[in-house]
């Protein structure tokens, strides 16, 4: 699990949530709790689940007011069960309740997606590396990326700039795998290539371009199977398209390296946490 | 349904988007891709949604290129069964493919909050209001308000700044529910006074200081029934907490104005939706 | 008196403003002033006025100069006399003077609200609210509000956003002040709704459709007189239009909870303060 | 008078105003007013003042919603007479009302400035050139410089960065004028240099130095006479400190250059202008 | 050499640009230039050199005045011999005056980037392809790798995200590559692996651990040519470390894939270009 | 030289620059820095050179991580010979070398361009100002500006708006240098007045006007001198266009007040600097 999560990342996202959250100002707790009142509170995981997003939380809250103090107990990546504190939060009230929902509202996503990303990163069983792809909820990728490796996962590209991948109508455009792997390569670039590919042949196609990961895409197990048997360690494989946990256990001893999975960042769903005040 | 979606909503969260994905360059396309190949394609629903974001998607196709022609075939807040088509794009190739994850990452994200929302809607048959809240997606909860209302939602505060909402935390704070809305009162808002309350004698509190809104907060449906006999008219009533599809058709007419679910925004799976060639 | 400002709702404007005035230099002050020089210096008051913007004054000298210090002796809300000192500063004297006109820009400007404020609260004697309006400087409604609050006003609505307000242009397209009201019920919003009303006609009408607040807009002193008799505690009632300290003084009595003045906003004087050296 | 005012000054101005203004949404018109009711309206003056800032009241109107028609009838830096419509708009009903506040406060507010510095211009009989200072509302510099200049006006440097004015606290440290103007030389500037003189001996002193510019600050009427006399051509004058119309009258004639003014652009009262609907 | 320039790629760098150019306005040609009068211009090359960049010239007069018609007589990776029209301008006399130094200062460096790049393609003969680094000047590195391919370079990554490379600090942590390079495989990342190796030893220990490329840094000649002998296929081979064009000649046929010369961004002198009114 | 850089010309630039170096992160140190491994390292000059920017690339180490301690040993304007050391990081390694690109990458270009100034200063041997030109590197004037100070440079006017210079197009379309003089004199502006003339008439019809500074534009050394001669101490002279230090150095006793060099800040080869690990 990642030991470090870049500051610069979250902390402009963190500053527009609050933004769109507070305005010009959280009116209920400007008129209710003066500003010398004290608070300590949890936030607590309702459920099983495994955590990202700490210290964007921690974030959430210094940002609106560097006075309150955050403790983390979990860190990222590790499992909490129902009850479990992830951190505590003491210092003034009125900044604790402004930021409450800012740091949860990033803390229940993030989790939402590395807690999704183990699942199948446990029914891969360590046979299939799991992927990431670039169907993540706009301006969120970089978290959301990192989130997938806190649950054990691996990131695909994290765009359309940092790896090359031949799809369907790029190969449509060309004329065929062979032409448009030949214009990439004309470029000189460094990176590896991938090409989508639907059908044995397309497969083929593929290996003789001498590509360097194949993405079977859609194919139904039976397919997959003889494809991974056709490629024999000449390319990297890659699984995509539809893919739940059951046939991600199923198709784990495949022989393929990679499945890539969009609903783990497109459709997770947020974990329940709330933030509990602490008695006295 | 709302008849618009003011661009400036959206523009930047497009091209922040369009940055994170694209970065430096769509590297496959730029090398396989010539610029003046032109494709026509359209997007297609794999699923029974409800549509919401077309001029998202739009915007996204327009600022990668503005020589692709984006026709919507539906429109927000419309219903779309398998296989038909939301929108066609046609133009410059480059363009269209570079641009297509993002489109689609709003659009299906948008449109998955829209479905939601209207899964609730239909439950709630027309007696309750449904609410959204401010569990949303850190970035984007303009988009996702706006797609609540496709879904057939309404909105609820939009922020900490547009409605006055007392919560249990400020309760403790200010010493009991009379002493919180005193304090609110002092201020001279104009804004609505709402608390939230949990048990019978949280909602005579709240009743006898003369609230406009009293929430419901996490009651069992006798305690709902209860505390709406015992409101009787006096104010305007939320239900909130652990609303599911069922149980809003079982609350629907228990005499509750609004019913407000966190899961509409927060984990609404995506909609499947793809780009897909069109011959000819 | 408001107890806190947010520091976010300032910065980016004091670093903007900062920027505008230094550009790419303070060529005076880099020209004459070595780094070692330090200096001490106090912001002195050369008028009765409401101190607004202290802390926005702060941010000025630490943006420039984290080693400036800077003691508040007046906090907003607070009233001065010609010769009182408001803050004192000392550090480095470079960044002293690169600072000062910033900070005492926004200082003037801001306490010049405040005092203009709180000549229309002292006018109402406590029998009707003062609040300000939209008619704010371009770009500083955030704090213009504030100074407002610092004067001992109320804030209406801080933009289009949080509160229903319509006027005569709206009831124009609607057709009447009833299908006005009725399509807001309809959006399900919790805002309260407030309508603009020039004629006794108007006031029924609107009191029919059961809104929340009246607007008297622009009525003379006898018609407002009636109308509040009228409106009989049906709706809260909010005096608007030409309102002079004189006028509002007038009113205080006449039943109406708020009045309105664009003027403490858009016409504000400037409250004459100057930066002096303290000797020794 | 300017024949431009680059939109670049001003765009960005006019894009935060609008979102601090709007928001998440205008909630009333978006409930009231249909997507395809139209609207023609003027912009009105209610008093006697010179017009500034046309253009940016276009652009409020223009980013709200491009569809809208906006024509000027009166140019920036020309009179209008209490009833004359300085421009019209027709178009889209929903974006005329929500763009109207914020097209106003821009054009009533830089009307405001052009139409002080005028009263100034007109008292000074084209005898004293008029000057603005840095004491403008932070954040809107250029835009109160170039209504300056609508009004008559010219502008003094625009901030710290164009111009050398040595003012008491930069002789104070220099210990002298004359080392304080030494050390501006020694940076090899291009730029005029002005001093600060508050006394007859300092203004020896700074012409012993051969400045530019002498500012005589806060003088009484006899002294400025007399240090108009001591300067005798060896160097350009500007008067500063407490001018008022009658006064810059008296003195515009004993022989200065020019008069700065503070009050034109930190306390000029906003200029009255409506919009009205057109009928038919 | 690149069919297309994304104008998001430029469009921000363009307006900061002319930003810290015009400032507040051109005061000379805001004095002297009427807004009628118009002016045609050519950017004429003084040198022979190789264009990049035409386009971000095209956007520099465009912010300015839109109305500004902007012809490219070359494109981008063309030859221009000293005294051949690049474009011509034509159109308000003000805004291309106030632009021009803009458009040509991206120009000029545009282009010494894309000419000092083609010195180096051409010393290469077609045997070596010649890489940039990421020893750009900040803030340009886009445009400035752009420019690299303008002259027939070829792009290594543009930054620290899309490649791997390992180098000499890297390997001292991990305590050799052999760990280095075990360290990245077990991230399960997709992007291909290159070591930086100074001698025939590291050459080798690169080799074992089955990397992608290998850069041969700072070798002698002869060095070099032992290296590529001992790489043998095994993986690509990139020179690097002081490089200059006859060295480049003189290893083009030493068997290697790659030279990558930091000096072709870091220090390109720019090419002699000006605008030149055309009469008539 | 200077004895301050105000950090808030270069912070931003800082954070783009590193924003597109480092991106979505440094994926190689990622994977084989451990969080805890610290590092000590060294900027070491490998030629002689004028340093500038040592605190730019403090700011770069100090934005990645705020752990990492930096120690100046040489400050901006000094001379540095090859190997001595510029400054010392020493903290985490893994922020140490994700930011030492960026760090030194500024330091390297603003170092070069000090050194050429600093050419040609030594050139001009204290008879002749060295001025830089507005021909910088499009985003970094500011720092460029700077950068030529600490080698011993003059700032000329650092944008269109902080001082008149009329070129040859402005007196185009004028009609003439004494209508162009006029024009800018309406203006009543305080900012000295420089015209370009690159013939010995031009210069006369420039002193006709009284204008503060002549620049002598592309004239050969013999009519610089007669140039001269003829303004006889009338109005400062500048030297302009074409001008190497071997040139400078000739005409450096001609009676010029200034000369001017483009290729200082826009053909500056950077300085060789590299960062070395420290032992023990």
């Amino acid at each position: 699990m990642p030991d470090r999560l870049d500051s610069s990342t979250y902390r402009r996202l963190v500053r527009e949530a609050l933004a769109e959250d507070v305005g010009p100002g959280d009116v209920t707790t400007a008129a209710i709790v003066p500003a010398d009142v004290r608070l300590s509170a949890a936030i607590v995981s309702n459920a099983t689940c495994v955590i990202a997003g700490v210290d964007v939380a921690r974030e959430a809250f210094a940002l609106v007011d560097p006075a309150i103090e955050f403790i983390d107990l979990c860190s990222d990546g590790s499992i909490c069960q129902p009850g479990d504190r992830v951190a505590t939060v003491s210092g003034p009230a009125a900044g604790i309740l402004t930021a409450e929902r800012t740091a949860l509202n990033f803390l229940q996503h993030l989790s939402g997606i590395a807690t999704r990303a183990r699942e199948f990163v446990e029914a891969a069983g360590g046979r299939l590396k799991v992927l990431d792809t670039r169907k993540t909820i706009p301006g969120l990728r970089a978290l959301a990326k990192y989130a997938v490796v806190c649950g054990g996962g691996v990131n695909h590209r994290v765009g359309l700039y940092d790896g090359i991948l031949i799809k369907d109508n790029h190969i449509a455009v060309a004329g065929g795998v062979a032409e448009a792997v030949r214009r990439v390569r004309a470029t000189g670039t460094l990176l590896p290539i991938e090409v989508e590919a639907s059908t044995l042949d397309e497969v083929d196609a593929a290996l003789a371009s001498g590509v360097d990961v194949v993405m079977l895409d859609n194919m139904d197990d039976e397919t997959v199977r003889a494809a991974v048997r056709e490629v024999d360690g000449r390319a990297r494989v890659e699984l995509s398209g539809g893919m739940t946990v059951d046939r991600v256990r199923r198709l784990a001893a495949a022989g393929a390296d990679y499945v890539s999975i969009g609903a783990i960042t497109h459709s997770a769903p947020a974990v329940d946490l709330s933030l509990c005040v602490i008695d006295g």
